[in-house]
């Protein structure tokens, strides 16, 4: 008897599972009714806790063990050899972690919410400082229970669970050179400020016609509703319960015409990423997008590279107009353009454009290393943020709430987590200069409403792989080249000279 | 240590995977894309193989009998004998089903379902058939898997189900008293058709403001929406993730008012029993009300002894008349009364008036029955629907959309399931009854919107109980007497006698 069937069955079976949590906690956010919550909370916890004693027991373990002996001689770069080593790699990071730490872990990430959530709202830092302290030390515990590699740091482990593969040592160049070219970039565009105005995105839009015309632009795109839905969340989200059923959420803002617009661009990314995936890996551990990075890069393509740009406008604007006539019926394409690629430093990171935003992140990637390292502690952390962001953006925030309490990541142990939002920006880039290089028509064939070659393009080139690949050789493979900053710098260059007129 | 806390743990988990399987099929029916279902179908599968795992085990049954002994010196009225008792029942049912059996069935019936939504839509009876047949050949094992009782037989298998100690003895006469009074009141009431016109609830209803009026309505009767939803499906329901979750369903259709004012009504009253649980049972085996006809009196008691009455539109009618105003504004409360009470044969049970709604459900039985005797085969159903159809009802359906393909419980394996419609109609009229004879005020509190006293009288009575009591002694407790048509009976004679002026 082959070993692989019956661990592909057992997969299958906590896979199921997961897809099963994944439909209630989507369900929690858009259609459940308040006081539905607290059974919820139990349900949630009994899928979670079934799936993993059915993944770390005995048996599981025995029958990777087997299935690992009988793919001995199977060729390397197999399916079968993919899921295995994936498999592996979850096993191992199971089965190293106590279970009192993975329940200590929640427990406490459940409370730091509650706690983040209202020290927020009432701008009260302190109150949240203890929780992150706690928090700290856990994922210092959980990085020394997996193992810190011997050429690598603390921060590392953490960063693995979100980007396979992924280590300060590669990052840190990576952001030394956003910096080095973004910096004087954003200098630059500041002191010319007054040439892009995006007065005309915050007049009144209604949130139906919002609604009815980005529906109808992510279908154009190749958004299928028999395999997807849009909902609408408070916090925008992608999710997938299989590769024919993913959904995403947007929210409407009434005075801020880009949110639905972009975000619905930026989840429909995230689906192209789940829809295209091998659906032979479906309910395996192949199934998935493989990196938090790659996923965001698939986000921020569709947001930026294709919605942002000048050749999609001239294809959407006039339709735009079409659906509020009284607000931009006398606007040009070219300063509804400028506007939605208006470039300002601001205290929000949501709410920061294309070129800040990675300052917002560096500024967290230095910070989680700093706490985790105990060089800063959590009692001085809001003056490490403030004097950072006087430092790259030139700002310092009025108040903790537009500062260091703005984001829930940490709050809920999300600590390496952010990184990867940069990193997709960078992948987005280095991806669309690739597509671009194999389709010379592409500029002319988003003018012109022909997604599908770019749509293939992903599908084939990423998207289908799944996690057969760990990112970098994913990147490699997709780009002729490892992660690199380079088509981002000068995409971003090329840009914004153009719209500020450097 | 005792073991009743542990089997309670254990218990409280099988519920939550069932809860969540409750979710994954509301969502099938409301929100999913259409090419989710085939990996719904797994997910599903897998969730209720693991329910029943977890509860078939043998850990589970040890500790079942080790809280049986120790239960034995216990209150026989208590919650905790109950519990055993209904655990009891489960297991010694789910014993003697295999796990096997339990997937195809989970499997078949989930793709059953999208079939059946297809072949209906497209006409198509032909498509379904084979799926028929596979679903009447696994019920026929589930029949003999259980053991068919000496004195009774297999139909009385599947009845047990859905109410437990039910049978086709017990079910027979009453069903015959309902045909000896019904069809020669039928007869009289098609002598004087033309007295009553239903023609007003033909017009054109816009069904957003529909569907504004059915949520108002029922929100003032108590339908919380911090504790449930009102969705739209094609085939309205009523499922609960807990006490405090419960989703309604409805459907709107332009042209016919009464589809989703008294759907709402219907639906709303399965809705009160499940939020009107006893706390205390929830994630336990006494969660849930006990029977479908017990359910079905709630709901059939809303729609049609309050929703249909005369008391209940005095004061709705004018709402309704300011909510279209075009189309009933110079119509009489007495002219709306007479035409949602209109009695006449028709092809669609949801849509039947309250006389002839049995007919049909007795056409299903004698069907039922048929098929899974192997009397009649799937190929030849439609033909014996429509015989029966012109033999009860005096109609033959002109498609079998409007015949055999109208309801979706054949192909979710609901066999053995329509005959508790007919016992909730029963059930209604008896429980209203001891109600009005608990509050003379009724009729009055009614027509002056007091629904909290009728709300807490079935709370207290039925509600709360779960499934504390079998069918048979939760009925006697709340009205004095075992089942019985006579008030039911004398009810219809009465209302009609007075509608039709016979």
């Amino acid at each position: 008897m082959s070993a692989f069937p019956s661990l592909k069955t057992r997969m299958a079976e906590i896979s199921h599972l997961e897809m099963a949590s994944a439909v209630l906690n989507w369900d929690q956010r858009t259609y459940m009714p308040a006081r539905g919550a607290e059974s919820r909370a139990k349900q949630l916890a009994t899928l979670a806790k079934l799936a993993h004693e059915l993944f770390v027991e005995q048996k599981t373990q025995d029958l990777l063990a087997a299935a690992e002996a009988e793919a001995a001689g199977v060729d390397a770069d197999s399916d079968q050899r993919a899921y295995l080593r994936v498999a592996r790699r979850h096993m191992d990071k199971s089965v190293k972690v106590p279970t009192s730490l993975v329940i200590e872990n929640t427990e406490v990430c459940s409370l730091a919410r509650e706690v983040w959530a209202k020290s927020r709202q009432d701008n009260d830092y302190a109150s949240f400082a203890p929780w992150l302290d706690r928090i700290l030390h856990l994922k210092r515990q959980y990085a020394h229970a997996l193992g810190i590699p011997k050429d690598g740091c603390l921060y590392d482990v953490l960063l693995d669970d979100y980007e396979e593969g992924m280590t300060v040592r590669t990052l840190d160049p990576v952001f030394t050179d956003l910096k080095t070219h973004t910096i004087p970039l954003v200098a630059a565009i500041n002191a010319h400020a007054d040439r892009v105005s995006n007065e005309l995105l915050t007049r009144d839009y209604d949130e139906s016609a919002q609604a009815e015309f980005s529906l109808a632009v992510i279908q154009e795109l190749g958004f299928d509703l028999s395999r997807g839905r849009l909902d609408k969340t408070v916090h925008p989200f992608c999710t997938n319960f299989a590769t024919n059923d993913v959904r995403i959420t947007t929210r409407y803002e009434k005075n801020w015409l880009p949110g639905a617009l972009f975000g619905c661009l930026h989840e429909m990314g995230h689906a192209f990423y789940e829809m295209g995936i091998n659906p032979d890996y479906e309910s395996t551990p192949l199934a998935n997008g493989v990196s938090l990075g790659v996923h965001e890069s698939q986000s921020r393509l569709w947001e930026n590279l294709v919605g942002r740009s000048h050749a999609f406008w001239q294809r959407y604007f006039p339709r735009l107009q079409q659906t509020f006539p009284k607000q931009l019926g006398h606007e040009s394409v070219e300063s509804f353009y400028r506007a939605i690629n208006r470039v300002t430093p601001s205290f929000i990171r949501v709410e920061a454009d294309e070129i800040t935003y990675n300052l917002h992140i560096i500024l967290r990637f230095e910070m989680e290393q700093d706490l985790l390292n105990e060089k800063l502690s959590a009692k001085d952390a809001p003056a490490a943020w403030n004097a950072k962001m006087q430092q790259s953006l030139g700002l310092v925030p009025p108040t903790d709430r537009e500062g260091i309490l703005q984001d829930v990541h940490w709050s809920g142990g999300g600590i390496g987590y952010f990184p990867t939002y940069t990193l997709g920006n960078v992948l987005a880039s280095q991806l669309f200069a690739a597509a671009r290089r194999a389709m010379p028509s592409l500029d002319s064939d988003i003018r012109t409403g022909i997604y599908s070659p770019l749509r293939e393009w992903l599908r084939t080139n990423v998207h289908h792989h799944g996690k057969k690949y760990p990112p970098a050789t994913l990147i490699q493979r997709a780009t002729g080249k490892p992660l690199s900053t380079d088509d981002y710098i000068a995409y971003l260059k090329v840009k914004y000279t153009a719209i500020y007129r450097l």
